[in-house]
């Protein structure tokens, strides 16, 4: 067999079955041991950042990873956004890198860089490949602690792909999860009964419903108050299951809301900070006046810690406040008129399917959705971790990909869906079941909330310049139709309703364009 | 001032004087002092990829760098791509990258990422910004080196660009060129004049009109041969400029073509080697039996080198053998009938305009592109330089930006357009002069061809999907339009015609799908 054929066969039999690819002649061998080793369903992406985003979304939502296949330094590049995405999700990334031939790499030829150094940044787990002997068990390690929540990026030279080991060893790896302590279970319950303010900040894979369950009981029994880190990987949300409000996103407020605790206990967490510096700041959440625990770390099943602490503190049959269920309300009282980014919520909210995945990279004019889908049919939320735009668009793909039968809705910013706009021929090609709703509010609003915020004299010419996107608008109707995937627009919130109801009707990707007023 | 305000008004003392931007929160102030210190022209970019590319083209017309304004680690990964093709043009690049304040870089925050090992393949010099007390010194430092050639990536802390120094010195930078040595000259001469057969390989620079008639009058008077690196930053050429033919793409041709020469004369060339690594292949095109010389290096001023060399040689009035001169020819022959590759080719070269800059990304349908464009007016021939595909619609603007009165036109291949196709929109913001013609083969053909002389067995149902781009087809006519530029499509050698003289008539931007039969 040759190298690259033991590396598709080492990732088969380690359970990886999709690779989201743009290769080129580096990696030839490694598509034609796909032909000869078949077994892994390969996605053609127009851009890398497509491929990353696909695979981040594909491991957020089954826990496992796909391979993304990508050609050389500048692939690696292009992916590096939404791998960076990907490691703050803690999502099991497993990024395949051709590579020129050894003795070739020395060449300074024109398309050689520095694969190893460029991969760092974006990487837990970084080798090259040597050998065809060696491949199989490099391929295995990769995925092992690309299983443990790290992004794993092997960089494969094309000798080693095309050479061959004559009795290869195919190796396979299995996931890992730490076991939970109960010594430390017993501390963090004696902390919930001990009196004083206590937050609990649930963070990744203690979000699904029998972990927020089990907080909730926990809340309930002790007093405890529950919070989640802002930017989750995913979020178990809606009818039946408990509500957890988010760190606020601004430091300021976030300040505020800490400073009410006494004892704060990680769920996974890690201790939070700002997501941006300020004049004046300070990077910690947390102060000296806090006592802060941990329950269990990333690598443990989180749910399953919160469960043994439920029952810990005698809150097994516990009952735990349920959400108000205003869902039906809100479907009764679907809003009306120009359509506003606010309505757009609502409208979602209200419309959005059992078992819908919500793909959420809607920025600013997002912000009234997370309160209002409390409300919704039990679904997943999947927002954007790491702050790098163009996440949603390949994510949507991915989570489509991993979860065939449940509609993917995709509520998705103008400005980040540029970034990564060659995903919705993917979502054509495929025929995934997505609808993207672009919020067009032609502007990086963002900013200009950050403008006022700084106190710094009015936007001028360069500024509004550069935030502006109406001139010319982009019109997402022709963009989406000429990648392939149908699409409208609509300026009422009544015709949202329609076209979002009819989408999620129809197989096959559907793009909604969402012409906001303000 | 501010850290910010010193930073840009260095620039501008330095000659910057454009600034292709996508900025965040961390970038704010270095935005807000381009309008308290005015000078700059901003240019939005949807994609920090199209910025890179674009200040890659600027800098090849200019030779002077544009400033790129980017947002922290992801803003740079997406710009990777483009810098590393910069590089590899020796394009002068000042890539100026927001930073966490430099309290928060250790805190972790969703959006840290090491800027600094992200920075260092695709950078030649690189600094972290400490103080608004020595910004301007960092800055003229980034221009100087970025003067010779170089990337130069200057990162910028926000507490360093909101902070103020109080009696700031204002350095600014100066293009510096190394000075060309007459006893090198004359070394050369000795070879030239020594006998064997000798090859002249011209590098960056020498590839200006001046330059290659230098050449042309030493080739006529010693006899020696030329050759241009594959993939130069920019070559002057057209009728009246003398023909040179470059270096063949792939290795064998490579290596039959080199063994011909005794002696090999390199004009700030790198030593030549394969672009890609075959089985049974090598990197380097020269071996031991040839006699290598290097004719000055890309810090001189080379065309100035052959100028001296051809004097030397005694060549100063020496005549050189012009092109045939069958531009009128190919006019009076406008290919007809089905569009191919091929007939685009001598379409373009029959109808492009004098003084046109011609961005050509245009890769497997361009093969009969170079040979066809001896004959036309002279232009400037852009192509893509270090492999990373994406190039070409980015590049046309800078190039348009850098020279407003000179039609661009980008002969493009439609895989690679997809990877920065947001450029279109900068196009229609600011107005260029860009005829944009989509090659459409709806393949990634050169992959084909590399898959063809690999010798595997016959491509399985992977390698064709992974190559093949007609499911869905991409509308370009559609994804043009929805972006703002007028875009038809053609199926005609006739009607490419047509469009392309209509659209060389019209201000602004047009877009042209050739759709091409094979």
């Amino acid at each position: 067999m040759t190298g690259a054929e033991i590396l598709i066969k080492t990732s088969i039999e380690s359970g990886v079955d999709v690779c989201f690819a743009n290769f080129g002649t580096t990696e030839l061998n490694l598509v034609s041991a796909q032909d000869s080793v078949p077994g892994i369903r390969s996605v053609l992406c127009l851009f890398e950042g497509v491929c990353s985003g696909a695979a981040d979304g594909y491991a957020r939502m089954l826990e496992k990873p796909a391979m993304t296949l990508l050609h050389l330094g500048p692939g690696l590049s292009n992916a590096s956004a939404n791998l960076h995405n990907a490691r703050r999700a803690y999502s099991p990334m497993l990024s395949i890198i051709g590579e020129h031939a050894l003795w070739h790499r020395q060449s300074d030829a024109p398309e050689v860089m520095d694969i190893e150094t460029l991969a760092r940044p974006v990487s837990d787990w970084i080798r090259l490949a040597k050998s065809p002997d060696t491949i199989s068990h490099d391929t295995a390690s990769a995925i092992s602690s690309s299983m443990q929540g790290n992004s794993a990026t092997l960089i494969v030279p094309q000798d080693v792909q095309w050479n061959e080991s004559l009795n290869p060893l195919i190796e396979s790896a299995k996931p890992h999860i730490e076991p939970v302590d109960p010594v430390n279970i017993n501390e963090i319950a004696r902390v919930l009964r001990g009196g004083g303010r206590t937050l609990m900040v649930l963070g990744p894979k203690s979000l699904r419903e029998n972990g927020l369950k089990a907080a909730a009981r926990i809340r309930t029994k002790t007093g405890c108050d529950l919070v989640s880190e802002t930017f989750p990987a995913r979020m178990e949300r809606g009818l039946g299951i408990p509500f957890v409000d988010r760190i606020p996103y601004f430091p300021e407020p976030a300040f505020d809301f800490f400073s009410q605790y006494d004892s704060i206990i990680l769920v996974g967490a890690k201790s939070p900070v700002a997501f941006f510096a300020y004049q004046g700041g300070r990077s910690n959440l947390l102060t000296e006046s806090h006592n802060i625990y941990a329950l269990g770390s990333r690598y443990q099943n989180l749910a399953q810690a919160l469960e043994m602490l439920s029952d810990t503190v005698g809150a097994r049959n516990q009952g735990f406040m349920a959400e108000p269920d205003s869902g039906s309300q809100l479907a009764d009282s679907l809003p009306t008129g120009p359509l506003t980014a606010e309505k757009a919520c609502m409208v979602l909210a209200a419309l959005q399917p059992e078992g819908a995945i919500v793909v959420d990279e809607s920025v600013t004019s997002g912000f009234a959705y997370y309160q209002a889908a409390s409300c919704a049919p039990h679904h997943d939320w999947v927002p954007i971790t790491g702050g790098a735009i163009g996440q949603g668009m390949p994510c949507a793909i991915g989570a489509a990909i991993a979860c065939p039968d449940r509609p993917v809705i995709n509520f998705q910013a103008d400005g980040s869906a540029m970034y990564t706009l060659q995903a919705l021929w993917t979502q054509a090609r495929e025929e995934l079941n997505i609808t993207t709703l672009i919020c067009s509010n032609k502007s990086y609003n963002i900013l200009r909330i950050e403008m006022a915020r700084s106190g710094q004299s009015k936007p001028g010419k360069a500024f509004k310049n550069l935030t502006n996107l109406d001139r010319p608008p982009i019109k997402w109707t022709q963009v989406g139709n000429g990648m392939g995937v149908p699409a409208v627009s609509v300026t009422t919130a009544e015709n949202l309703s329609k076209e979002l109801s009819r989408s999620l009707e129809e197989a096959g990707p559907h793009l909604i364009e969402l012409v906001l007023s303000s």
